[in-house]
Protein backbone atom coordinates (compact mmCIF):
# COMPACT_ATOMS: atom_id res chain seq x y z
CA UNK A 1 0.00 0.00 0.00
CA UNK A 2 2.95 2.73 1.10
CA UNK A 3 4.25 2.10 -2.62
CA UNK A 4 0.96 2.59 -4.13
CA UNK A 5 0.92 6.21 -2.15
CA UNK A 6 4.11 6.69 -3.21
CA UNK A 7 3.34 6.29 -6.78
CA UNK A 8 0.01 7.99 -6.77
CA UNK A 9 1.79 10.90 -4.89
CA UNK A 10 3.81 11.34 -7.85
CA UNK A 11 1.44 12.55 -10.32
CA UNK A 12 0.34 16.12 -10.72
CA UNK A 13 -1.89 17.40 -8.11
CA UNK A 14 -2.05 14.55 -6.28
CA UNK A 15 -1.22 15.08 -2.45
CA UNK A 16 -1.11 12.93 0.37
CA UNK A 17 -5.03 12.94 0.92
CA UNK A 18 -5.53 12.81 -2.20
CA UNK A 19 -3.79 10.08 -3.24
CA UNK A 20 -5.02 8.01 0.03
CA UNK A 21 -8.49 8.42 -1.65
CA UNK A 22 -7.47 7.05 -4.80
CA UNK A 23 -6.15 4.07 -3.35
CA UNK A 24 -9.24 3.60 -0.97
CA UNK A 25 -10.99 3.88 -3.95
CA UNK A 26 -9.69 1.31 -5.68
CA UNK A 27 -9.20 -1.29 -2.91
CA UNK A 28 -13.19 -1.23 -2.60
CA UNK A 29 -14.25 -1.19 -6.52
CA UNK A 30 -12.08 -4.74 -5.86
CA UNK A 31 -9.09 -6.45 -7.91
CA UNK A 32 -11.18 -6.27 -11.47
CA UNK A 33 -11.48 -2.72 -11.55
CA UNK A 34 -7.84 -1.97 -10.29
CA UNK A 35 -6.45 -4.53 -12.65
CA UNK A 36 -8.09 -3.10 -15.51
CA UNK A 37 -6.39 0.26 -15.06
CA UNK A 38 -3.19 -1.06 -14.27
CA UNK A 39 -3.09 -2.52 -18.02
CA UNK A 40 -4.60 0.72 -18.92
CA UNK A 41 -1.74 2.38 -17.86
CA UNK A 42 1.00 -0.49 -19.07
CA UNK A 43 -0.55 -0.79 -22.16
CA UNK A 44 -0.47 3.44 -22.90
CA UNK A 45 3.43 3.04 -21.65
CA UNK A 46 4.26 0.34 -24.08
CA UNK A 47 2.34 2.04 -26.96
CA UNK A 48 3.28 6.17 -26.82
CA UNK A 49 6.66 6.72 -28.11
CA UNK A 50 7.59 9.49 -30.02
CA UNK A 51 6.51 9.81 -33.47
CA UNK A 52 10.28 9.11 -35.86
CA UNK A 53 9.59 12.28 -37.64
CA UNK A 54 8.41 14.62 -35.25
CA UNK A 55 9.14 13.56 -31.40
CA UNK A 56 5.35 14.23 -30.93
CA UNK A 57 4.62 11.47 -28.46
CA UNK A 58 1.81 9.16 -30.35
CA UNK A 59 0.70 5.62 -30.34
CA UNK A 60 1.04 5.67 -33.95
CA UNK A 61 4.01 6.26 -36.35
CA UNK A 62 4.10 8.91 -38.18
CA UNK A 63 1.78 10.32 -36.03
CA UNK A 64 -1.47 11.85 -36.79
CA UNK A 65 -0.14 15.21 -37.51
CA UNK A 66 2.79 14.01 -39.71
CA UNK A 67 0.61 11.53 -42.07
CA UNK A 68 -2.11 14.30 -42.57
CA UNK A 69 -1.28 15.60 -46.11
CA UNK A 70 -3.83 18.22 -45.45
CA UNK A 71 -1.53 20.34 -43.68
CA UNK A 72 0.80 23.29 -44.83
CA UNK A 73 4.51 20.82 -45.25
CA UNK A 74 6.72 23.30 -45.97
CA UNK A 75 6.40 25.36 -42.33
CA UNK A 76 7.73 23.71 -39.49
CA UNK A 77 6.67 24.96 -35.93
CA UNK A 78 9.16 24.00 -33.47
CA UNK A 79 8.36 23.73 -29.53
CA UNK A 80 9.61 22.18 -26.48
CA UNK A 81 7.29 19.45 -25.52
CA UNK A 82 3.45 17.62 -26.65
CA UNK A 83 1.40 20.66 -23.86
CA UNK A 84 2.86 23.46 -26.16
CA UNK A 85 1.64 21.53 -29.08
CA UNK A 86 -1.48 21.26 -28.07
CA UNK A 87 -1.89 24.83 -27.47
CA UNK A 88 -0.54 25.24 -30.60
CA UNK A 89 -3.53 23.46 -32.58
CA UNK A 90 -6.15 25.80 -30.84
CA UNK A 91 -4.35 28.50 -31.86
CA UNK A 92 -4.66 27.28 -35.17
CA UNK A 93 -1.32 26.37 -36.88
CA UNK A 94 -1.66 25.07 -40.40
CA UNK A 95 1.65 24.07 -40.88
CA UNK A 96 3.65 20.83 -38.85
CA UNK A 97 5.64 20.49 -36.24
CA UNK A 98 9.05 19.57 -34.50
CA UNK A 99 8.74 18.67 -31.12
CA UNK A 100 12.05 19.05 -29.27
CA UNK A 101 10.90 16.80 -25.96
CA UNK A 102 13.27 18.63 -24.19
CA UNK A 103 14.97 22.29 -23.90
CA UNK A 104 18.52 22.63 -25.10
CA UNK A 105 20.05 25.26 -23.04
CA UNK A 106 19.38 27.12 -20.06
CA UNK A 107 20.63 27.43 -16.19
CA UNK A 108 20.47 23.19 -16.07
CA UNK A 109 23.24 23.22 -18.60
CA UNK A 110 20.72 21.31 -20.81
CA UNK A 111 20.94 18.59 -18.61
CA UNK A 112 18.74 15.57 -20.63
CA UNK A 113 18.42 12.22 -21.36
CA UNK A 114 19.81 12.30 -24.97
CA UNK A 115 16.09 12.72 -26.20
CA UNK A 116 16.24 16.43 -26.65
CA UNK A 117 19.62 15.62 -29.01
CA UNK A 118 17.74 12.97 -31.22
CA UNK A 119 15.14 14.91 -32.01
CA UNK A 120 17.33 17.33 -33.65
CA UNK A 121 19.39 14.65 -35.20
CA UNK A 122 15.34 14.20 -36.77
CA UNK A 123 15.12 17.93 -37.52
CA UNK A 124 18.22 18.34 -39.10
CA UNK A 125 16.97 15.02 -41.38
CA UNK A 126 13.71 16.69 -42.32
CA UNK A 127 15.39 19.95 -43.06
CA UNK A 128 17.88 17.70 -45.89
CA UNK A 129 14.88 15.62 -47.09
CA UNK A 130 11.49 17.48 -46.96
CA UNK A 131 10.87 20.42 -48.86
CA UNK A 132 10.89 23.60 -45.76
CA UNK A 133 10.58 27.00 -46.76
CA UNK A 134 10.42 27.96 -42.83
CA UNK A 135 11.15 27.09 -39.17
CA UNK A 136 8.76 29.12 -36.50
CA UNK A 137 10.72 28.69 -33.28
CA UNK A 138 7.92 28.33 -30.56
CA UNK A 139 9.87 28.05 -27.09
CA UNK A 140 8.68 29.82 -23.97
CA UNK A 141 9.33 33.64 -24.00
CA UNK A 142 11.44 33.20 -21.23
CA UNK A 143 15.19 32.73 -20.32
CA UNK A 144 15.80 28.88 -20.86
CA UNK A 145 13.32 29.13 -23.85
CA UNK A 146 15.08 31.94 -25.55
CA UNK A 147 18.22 29.96 -25.16
CA UNK A 148 16.99 26.95 -26.83
CA UNK A 149 15.35 29.18 -29.66
CA UNK A 150 18.90 30.76 -30.33
CA UNK A 151 20.87 27.08 -30.38
CA UNK A 152 18.36 25.68 -32.83
CA UNK A 153 17.96 28.64 -34.89
CA UNK A 154 21.99 28.62 -34.90
CA UNK A 155 22.28 24.46 -35.98
CA UNK A 156 19.50 25.40 -38.60
CA UNK A 157 21.68 28.04 -39.99
CA UNK A 158 25.11 25.95 -39.91
CA UNK A 159 22.91 23.02 -42.02
CA UNK A 160 21.24 24.85 -44.40
CA UNK A 161 22.91 28.22 -44.52
CA UNK A 162 20.35 30.89 -45.03
CA UNK A 163 18.03 28.58 -47.65
CA UNK A 164 15.65 28.02 -44.78
CA UNK A 165 13.53 31.01 -43.42
CA UNK A 166 13.92 30.88 -39.48
CA UNK A 167 11.63 33.14 -37.46
CA UNK A 168 10.27 33.21 -33.93
CA UNK A 169 6.92 33.91 -31.95
CA UNK A 170 6.20 37.82 -32.26
CA UNK A 171 7.02 39.05 -28.69
CA UNK A 172 4.59 41.70 -27.07
CA UNK A 173 1.78 42.87 -25.06
CA UNK A 174 -0.87 39.69 -25.23
CA UNK A 175 -4.06 40.49 -27.07
CA UNK A 176 -6.47 41.82 -23.81
CA UNK A 177 -4.34 42.92 -21.46
CA UNK A 178 -4.39 46.29 -19.77
CA UNK A 179 -1.20 48.50 -20.26
CA UNK A 180 -1.68 50.00 -16.94
CA UNK A 181 -1.33 46.47 -15.13
CA UNK A 182 1.71 44.88 -17.59
CA UNK A 183 5.01 44.20 -16.57
CA UNK A 184 7.59 46.75 -17.47
CA UNK A 185 9.56 44.75 -19.05
CA UNK A 186 6.98 43.59 -21.53
CA UNK A 187 6.36 47.08 -22.44
CA UNK A 188 9.71 47.46 -23.15
CA UNK A 189 10.35 44.95 -25.38
CA UNK A 190 6.51 45.84 -27.06
CA UNK A 191 8.15 49.31 -27.60
CA UNK A 192 11.41 48.07 -28.95
CA UNK A 193 9.37 45.71 -31.23
CA UNK A 194 6.92 48.42 -32.63
CA UNK A 195 4.93 47.83 -35.68
CA UNK A 196 4.91 50.22 -38.09
CA UNK A 197 1.70 51.39 -39.34
CA UNK A 198 2.41 54.53 -41.72
CA UNK A 199 6.17 54.40 -41.77
CA UNK A 200 6.51 58.26 -42.50
CA UNK A 201 9.11 59.70 -45.09
CA UNK A 202 11.51 61.79 -43.63
CA UNK B 1 -22.30 61.33 8.63
CA UNK B 2 -24.08 59.05 6.07
CA UNK B 3 -22.60 61.41 3.33
CA UNK B 4 -18.81 60.95 4.38
CA UNK B 5 -19.98 57.16 4.21
CA UNK B 6 -21.15 57.51 0.87
CA UNK B 7 -18.09 59.07 -0.70
CA UNK B 8 -15.55 57.12 1.06
CA UNK B 9 -17.30 54.36 -0.40
CA UNK B 10 -16.38 55.82 -3.86
CA UNK B 11 -13.05 55.49 -3.31
CA UNK B 12 -11.43 52.27 -4.87
CA UNK B 13 -10.94 49.59 -2.44
CA UNK B 14 -13.24 50.95 -0.12
CA UNK B 15 -16.06 48.96 1.11
CA UNK B 16 -18.82 49.64 3.17
CA UNK B 17 -16.72 48.45 6.81
CA UNK B 18 -13.63 50.20 5.34
CA UNK B 19 -15.30 53.11 5.13
CA UNK B 20 -16.73 52.82 8.54
CA UNK B 21 -13.28 52.43 10.19
CA UNK B 22 -11.57 55.42 8.17
CA UNK B 23 -14.82 57.28 9.48
CA UNK B 24 -14.47 56.44 13.04
CA UNK B 25 -10.71 57.10 12.54
CA UNK B 26 -11.50 60.87 11.57
CA UNK B 27 -13.77 61.36 14.29
CA UNK B 28 -11.32 59.89 16.77
CA UNK B 29 -8.43 62.08 15.64
CA UNK B 30 -10.66 65.77 16.03
CA UNK B 31 -11.82 68.12 13.38
CA UNK B 32 -7.51 69.17 12.42
CA UNK B 33 -6.55 65.97 11.22
CA UNK B 34 -10.14 65.88 9.11
CA UNK B 35 -9.77 69.30 7.92
CA UNK B 36 -6.38 69.06 6.60
CA UNK B 37 -7.03 66.31 4.91
CA UNK B 38 -10.21 67.94 3.53
CA UNK B 39 -8.24 70.96 2.31
CA UNK B 40 -5.34 68.58 0.93
CA UNK B 41 -8.05 67.33 -1.18
CA UNK B 42 -9.49 70.71 -2.14
CA UNK B 43 -5.71 71.92 -2.83
CA UNK B 44 -4.90 68.71 -5.40
CA UNK B 45 -8.20 69.18 -6.86
CA UNK B 46 -7.79 72.98 -7.63
CA UNK B 47 -4.16 72.24 -8.71
CA UNK B 48 -4.20 69.46 -10.85
CA UNK B 49 -5.16 70.10 -14.34
CA UNK B 50 -3.89 68.39 -17.49
CA UNK B 51 -0.95 69.73 -19.14
CA UNK B 52 -1.71 71.70 -22.05
CA UNK B 53 0.56 70.56 -23.95
CA UNK B 54 0.49 66.47 -23.66
CA UNK B 55 -3.04 66.26 -21.28
CA UNK B 56 -1.06 64.61 -18.56
CA UNK B 57 -2.66 65.15 -15.24
CA UNK B 58 0.08 67.96 -13.60
CA UNK B 59 0.40 70.43 -11.01
CA UNK B 60 2.59 72.24 -13.16
CA UNK B 61 2.33 73.33 -16.55
CA UNK B 62 3.96 72.57 -18.83
CA UNK B 63 4.33 69.07 -17.22
CA UNK B 64 7.60 67.74 -16.04
CA UNK B 65 7.87 65.59 -19.12
CA UNK B 66 7.11 68.12 -21.37
CA UNK B 67 9.11 70.56 -20.08
CA UNK B 68 12.14 68.01 -19.42
CA UNK B 69 14.93 68.70 -22.47
CA UNK B 70 16.61 65.85 -22.02
CA UNK B 71 13.82 63.36 -23.21
CA UNK B 72 13.87 62.75 -26.86
CA UNK B 73 11.73 65.72 -28.66
CA UNK B 74 10.64 63.63 -31.70
CA UNK B 75 8.81 61.03 -30.33
CA UNK B 76 5.32 60.32 -28.89
CA UNK B 77 3.96 57.78 -26.76
CA UNK B 78 -0.13 58.03 -27.24
CA UNK B 79 -1.54 56.82 -23.94
CA UNK B 80 -5.24 56.83 -23.08
CA UNK B 81 -4.69 57.65 -18.90
CA UNK B 82 -2.19 59.14 -16.17
CA UNK B 83 -1.69 55.39 -15.32
CA UNK B 84 -0.33 54.31 -18.23
CA UNK B 85 2.28 56.70 -19.24
CA UNK B 86 3.54 55.73 -15.79
CA UNK B 87 4.02 51.99 -16.37
CA UNK B 88 5.77 53.25 -19.57
CA UNK B 89 7.87 55.34 -17.67
CA UNK B 90 8.91 51.95 -15.63
CA UNK B 91 9.38 50.32 -18.94
CA UNK B 92 12.18 53.24 -19.58
CA UNK B 93 10.22 55.11 -22.51
CA UNK B 94 12.78 57.99 -23.51
CA UNK B 95 10.39 60.26 -25.78
CA UNK B 96 7.69 62.22 -24.47
CA UNK B 97 3.63 61.59 -24.41
CA UNK B 98 0.50 62.46 -25.24
CA UNK B 99 -2.19 61.38 -23.41
CA UNK B 100 -6.02 61.00 -24.18
CA UNK B 101 -7.72 60.95 -21.09
CA UNK B 102 -10.24 58.47 -22.51
CA UNK B 103 -10.95 56.19 -25.26
CA UNK B 104 -12.58 57.30 -28.33
CA UNK B 105 -14.10 54.42 -29.76
CA UNK B 106 -15.59 51.13 -28.36
CA UNK B 107 -18.28 49.74 -27.56
CA UNK B 108 -19.66 52.73 -25.64
CA UNK B 109 -19.53 55.06 -29.02
CA UNK B 110 -16.92 57.20 -27.40
CA UNK B 111 -19.32 58.74 -24.60
CA UNK B 112 -16.79 61.41 -23.11
CA UNK B 113 -16.97 64.50 -21.69
CA UNK B 114 -15.16 65.79 -24.28
CA UNK B 115 -11.69 65.92 -22.75
CA UNK B 116 -10.88 63.07 -25.44
CA UNK B 117 -11.46 65.64 -28.05
CA UNK B 118 -9.65 68.76 -26.63
CA UNK B 119 -6.71 66.52 -26.19
CA UNK B 120 -6.83 65.45 -29.90
CA UNK B 121 -6.85 68.91 -31.01
CA UNK B 122 -3.96 69.49 -28.64
CA UNK B 123 -2.17 66.24 -30.81
CA UNK B 124 -3.04 67.80 -33.64
CA UNK B 125 -1.76 71.41 -33.06
CA UNK B 126 1.67 69.45 -31.42
CA UNK B 127 1.89 67.80 -34.88
CA UNK B 128 2.00 70.78 -36.70
CA UNK B 129 4.28 72.82 -34.25
CA UNK B 130 6.77 70.70 -32.80
CA UNK B 131 9.73 68.21 -34.66
CA UNK B 132 7.72 65.12 -34.74
CA UNK B 133 9.18 62.36 -35.96
CA UNK B 134 7.89 59.19 -34.92
CA UNK B 135 3.93 58.48 -33.08
CA UNK B 136 3.72 55.40 -31.42
CA UNK B 137 0.18 54.04 -30.41
CA UNK B 138 0.16 52.69 -26.82
CA UNK B 139 -3.66 51.56 -26.32
CA UNK B 140 -4.63 49.08 -24.68
CA UNK B 141 -4.48 46.07 -26.38
CA UNK B 142 -8.17 45.12 -26.46
CA UNK B 143 -11.20 45.57 -28.81
CA UNK B 144 -11.60 49.09 -27.30
CA UNK B 145 -8.38 49.96 -26.92
CA UNK B 146 -7.44 48.86 -31.25
CA UNK B 147 -10.51 50.72 -31.52
CA UNK B 148 -8.73 54.01 -30.34
CA UNK B 149 -5.22 53.21 -31.73
CA UNK B 150 -7.32 52.91 -35.34
CA UNK B 151 -8.79 55.99 -35.12
CA UNK B 152 -5.62 58.14 -33.89
CA UNK B 153 -3.48 56.69 -36.61
CA UNK B 154 -6.30 57.66 -39.09
CA UNK B 155 -6.59 61.51 -38.02
CA UNK B 156 -2.38 61.47 -38.38
CA UNK B 157 -2.46 60.32 -41.56
CA UNK B 158 -5.12 62.92 -42.33
CA UNK B 159 -3.04 65.78 -40.57
CA UNK B 160 0.57 65.02 -41.93
CA UNK B 161 -0.33 62.78 -45.00
CA UNK B 162 2.62 60.26 -44.87
CA UNK B 163 5.61 62.66 -42.73
CA UNK B 164 4.98 61.37 -39.71
CA UNK B 165 5.66 57.59 -39.01
CA UNK B 166 3.10 56.03 -36.93
CA UNK B 167 3.86 52.51 -35.44
CA UNK B 168 1.63 50.64 -32.46
CA UNK B 169 2.90 48.26 -29.03
CA UNK B 170 4.15 44.99 -30.52
CA UNK B 171 1.77 42.34 -29.93
CA UNK B 172 2.79 39.05 -28.85
CA UNK B 173 3.60 36.47 -26.35
CA UNK B 174 4.59 38.31 -23.04
CA UNK B 175 8.08 37.73 -21.98
CA UNK B 176 8.26 35.18 -18.76
CA UNK B 177 5.09 33.48 -19.84
CA UNK B 178 4.99 29.81 -20.26
CA UNK B 179 3.35 28.67 -23.97
CA UNK B 180 1.38 25.68 -22.10
CA UNK B 181 -0.67 28.29 -20.44
CA UNK B 182 -0.75 30.69 -23.09
CA UNK B 183 -4.43 31.73 -24.65
CA UNK B 184 -4.68 30.50 -28.15
CA UNK B 185 -5.66 33.79 -29.54
CA UNK B 186 -2.28 35.38 -28.16
CA UNK B 187 -0.58 32.82 -29.57
CA UNK B 188 -2.63 32.84 -33.02
CA UNK B 189 -1.17 36.70 -33.09
CA UNK B 190 2.31 36.17 -32.30
CA UNK B 191 2.23 33.35 -35.24
CA UNK B 192 0.98 35.75 -37.06
CA UNK B 193 3.28 38.62 -36.46
CA UNK B 194 6.50 36.00 -36.42
CA UNK B 195 9.36 37.80 -36.19
CA UNK B 196 12.39 36.64 -38.92
CA UNK B 197 15.29 35.71 -37.32
CA UNK B 198 17.05 34.69 -40.83
CA UNK B 199 14.92 34.99 -43.80
CA UNK B 200 15.66 32.27 -46.10
CA UNK B 201 17.08 32.43 -49.83
CA UNK B 202 13.98 30.88 -51.80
Amino acid sequence: MARLLTELEKLPGVGPRTAERLAYHLVRRGPDEGHQLSRAIDGVMESIRPCSCCFHLTDQDPCSICSDSDREAGRLLVVSQPKDLEVMEKAGWQGRYHVLLGDLSGPSGGADDGTADASLRALQARLQNEEIEEVVLGTNPDLEGDGTALAVAERIEQWTGTRVKVSRLARGVPTGAAIEYTNPAVLAEAIQERRALYSGSQ
